[in-house]
């Protein structure tokens, strides 16, 4: 190697350990700024004890939406605005009513009504309820086993995988297809076990999905431990069938006007390339909707407000968005991408915090493998220190999944917290502020603004 | 390179990939069990709402002796027996009184006597209170400022470093030392902030070390909103100086028999080279002392307990400790380690769970430079699929400490979960069984199974 070349290389190198060494430094103010001065915990409690739930279309989709613009503008965000969205209108109306009805036996059971579904008849539906674990049985059944009764979905959550949303997303096909495809064989109703590890008292909601054009019925989730009872009472040999009352007056009432809450750091270097980072405002009817999705939206804000606080000017800009309805139609994600791609916006890189504001674990990375491996070399130390190391290939989120298509190239990120808590409280009255745990948060918003500042210092042209 | 020596390197190197995988199928045996027909959550359950608080020479800790000794004799564990051992038995009695009294405002609030303390006497102490932040203060204050005064030591946990631990000794010193410091001044009482982050209504109590000889004055913990309302009315400008009242009947009785809690599964191979895994019975009187250290006890006999449904016969003799005394005099750790040594036993390792029965993180090592480096290159990717892959140097535990010198070789293990919400609840009422997720319990349970087993197919013999 000629001297020249020598010293270049050594240049070069040294170059990369100083900027490691500054990236170090940067991250450890962004910590300090987030255990020491943090606003998410105090943000959030006002989000669900003076907002509350915020299912849209719902009032308090709107005060959200008003409020978390409000402290943006606060904070004094570049820009600061609305991005208009039609979403669908659910209203699950009066507190659900449902009964086991064995022999002489009537056993009330907690049940709420699945997001979406149709209401019963007035008084109700009774019927002989079948029990299935998949939906493959259907079709063994057919319609001469389905035909006038309810449908059971109770297949539970296999407990071997290790990160929990593996058997959220196993489970997932009975909330989310059962209803529809039992109507096909002349079920009248639906009721499926739900979608939890936990065995508890409470029915875990979430949105099922009809079929265009398809057989519209009833659907509810019901506690585990009322499936339990269930599935129990239908082993008993017995001369009378076992019977299922439920019944729901939820409705789909015309889509409503609501937006998508955006707040800006302009960017210095190149304010017409966007980094996104993002959680979803809507949350179910049943709670408050803290770890879904009160923590990823104020951790969102409070990436902005750190950097801020540091008074770091980002070289591309930095958008903090709050997505209307991830719960129930996904119109808010959809709307973001259709106008991302209309306007030709040029995006780097687009994260999520979706999946509860616990501890950091790490993040899931969707980008080509060779960028990634150089990426997870080049981070992976960074964040050794702060537990949050866990870089994975793949990931992203529901809201930012739309720009996968919209504008291609971009980077998606999911942010991903431990995972063994969140199906616990996930769509159930249970999901409140008391369960979020402050330096969980704190960690989940240092984690995430370190890994937008990485972000924003090369765009992804590393080394 | 001689064909030969290349035949045999193939060999070699054949036989380590086959030995990863073998160890990667029986980790996954080993989870399964745990996830699918674990008894940790259910023995928990039991150890903390029938037995419940079990502080050294209570009858709940000799009702704790007895259960846990029963069922690793149901379990058909290979030997079980006791280990007596003499310990402290220290009383709180009464609930404890405090107000702080400024000008003709009163305001109750909620203390603990600290573990060990002397009681005050029966009409209780009044007296002017000081704040101080650190030991150090208190010499520079001297007699002058402290002679007749209760000390108020309200140094805060730092918020910045990222596990919890890390504050919990950076501030701990104030709770261990400071009564036993400040008397030296002639201060006649010591009230202590609580150790932890959370800001809420509970006295964290705990040990104080009053040193032989020395004067010894009554002490307390001080709930950390409890010492917020007190800093503030003392920087308040007053004519009269803030005062403080509380009264204790906590006694220290004479030394009680208790034991720790021993079951085996000889090893086919070594039955006199030994594998300890542990945790300690006694907790604190306040309440159920699930994370502290239940969730260690019963996932140190449930480590015995998958191994044995496995059908697996240890090489070594695999060992589950339920050491007795380590929250206030550390005897059974103590007597422990003096028979090791007395009966010249050979221990391989020894590994500790006693920081929550949270999701695991990993595990600290305490071994020599390079055998810690071969065994994190070994056992790393082996547990990365189970997120419980940080092997970090260094670590251990109170309880299985004094083996350090007891077993020269001994190669020392502390079990790492998640520390964020550990003392949150540590050494307070909110230490129940409620506050522990089964699937954390489980995976901890798993991770520390897995581990011994590995420990226990090489030795530390590794490669």
């Amino acid at each position: 190697m000629k001297l020249s070349k020598l010293i270049i290389l050594l240049l070069v190198i040294s170059q990369s350990v100083l900027a490691q060494s500054q990236d170090s430094v940067q991250l450890r103010k962004i910590y300090d700024e987030a255990l020491v001065n943090g606003h998410s915990y105090k943000n959030l409690e006002y989000l669900c004890k003076q907002i509350g739930p915020r299912l849209s279309g719902s009032a308090g989709a709107q005060k959200a939406v008003e409020w978390t613009k409000k402290i943006m503008e606060d904070y004094g965000f570049d820009k600061v605005y609305l991005q208009e969205v039609m979403v669908p209108h659910w209203v699950r109306g009066e507190k659900e009513q449902a009964k086991i009805i064995a022999g002489n036996k009537s056993i009330s059971v907690p049940i709420a009504a699945l997001g979406g579904s149709v209401a019963t008849p007035k008084a109700g539906i009774t019927a002989p309820i079948i029990e299935v674990q998949t939906l493959a049985e259907l079709k063994t059944l057919g319609e001469a086993q389905l035909k006038g009764k309810i449908v059971f979905f109770n297949r539970p959550f296999d407990p071997r995988p290790i990160q929990t949303g593996t058997s959220y997303g196993m489970a997932g096909d009975q909330r989310r297809s059962g209803p529809s495809e039992a109507a096909k064989y002349g079920a009248v109703g639906v009721i499926v076990r739900s979608l939890t590890h936990s065995i508890d008292d409470y029915p875990h909601t979430g949105n099922t999905s009809y079929e265009a054009n398809g057989i519209k019925i009833p659907a509810a989730a019901i506690s585990t431990k009322g499936a339990n009872e269930l599935s129990r009472l239908l082993k008993v040999k017995s001369a009378v069938p076992v019977k299922f009352f439920f019944k729901q007056n939820c409705e789909t009432l015309p889509d409503a006007l609501s937006y998508n809450v955006i707040g800006e750091l302009t960017g210095s270097e190149k304010p017409n390339e966007f980094i996104t980072v993002g959680g979803h405002l809507d949350s179910w009817d049943l709670a408050e909707g803290a770890h879904d999705d009160g923590t990823g939206v104020m951790q969102s804000v409070e990436v902005l407000r750190i950097l801020k606080a540091m008074n770091y000017k980002p070289k591309h800009t930095i958008r903090a968005v709050l997505f209307m309805n991830e719960e129930n139609g996904l119109r808010g994600g959809q709307k973001y991408a259709e106008l991302a791609k209309l306007n030709q916006e040029k995006h780097v890189a687009a994260m999520e915090s979706d999946a509860g504001g616990f501890t950091p674990r790490g993040f899931g990375i969707d980008a080509p493998l060779e960028l990634f491996k150089q990426l997870k070399s080049t981070w992976q130390p960074l964040f050794e220190p702060y537990d949050t190391d866990k870089l994975t290939l793949g990931g992203g989120g529901a809201d930012i999944g739309p720009l996968k298509n919209a504008v291609p190239g971009i980077v998606l990120i999911g942010f991903r917290p431990d995972s063994q808590r969140y199906f616990d409280i996930h769509h159930t009255p249970n999901d409140v502020f008391e369960n979020v745990n402050r330096r969980e948060l704190e960690l989940g918003a240092a984690a995430m603004t370190g890994l937008v500042y990485l972000i924003d210092q090369t765009g992804f042209k590393v080394n």
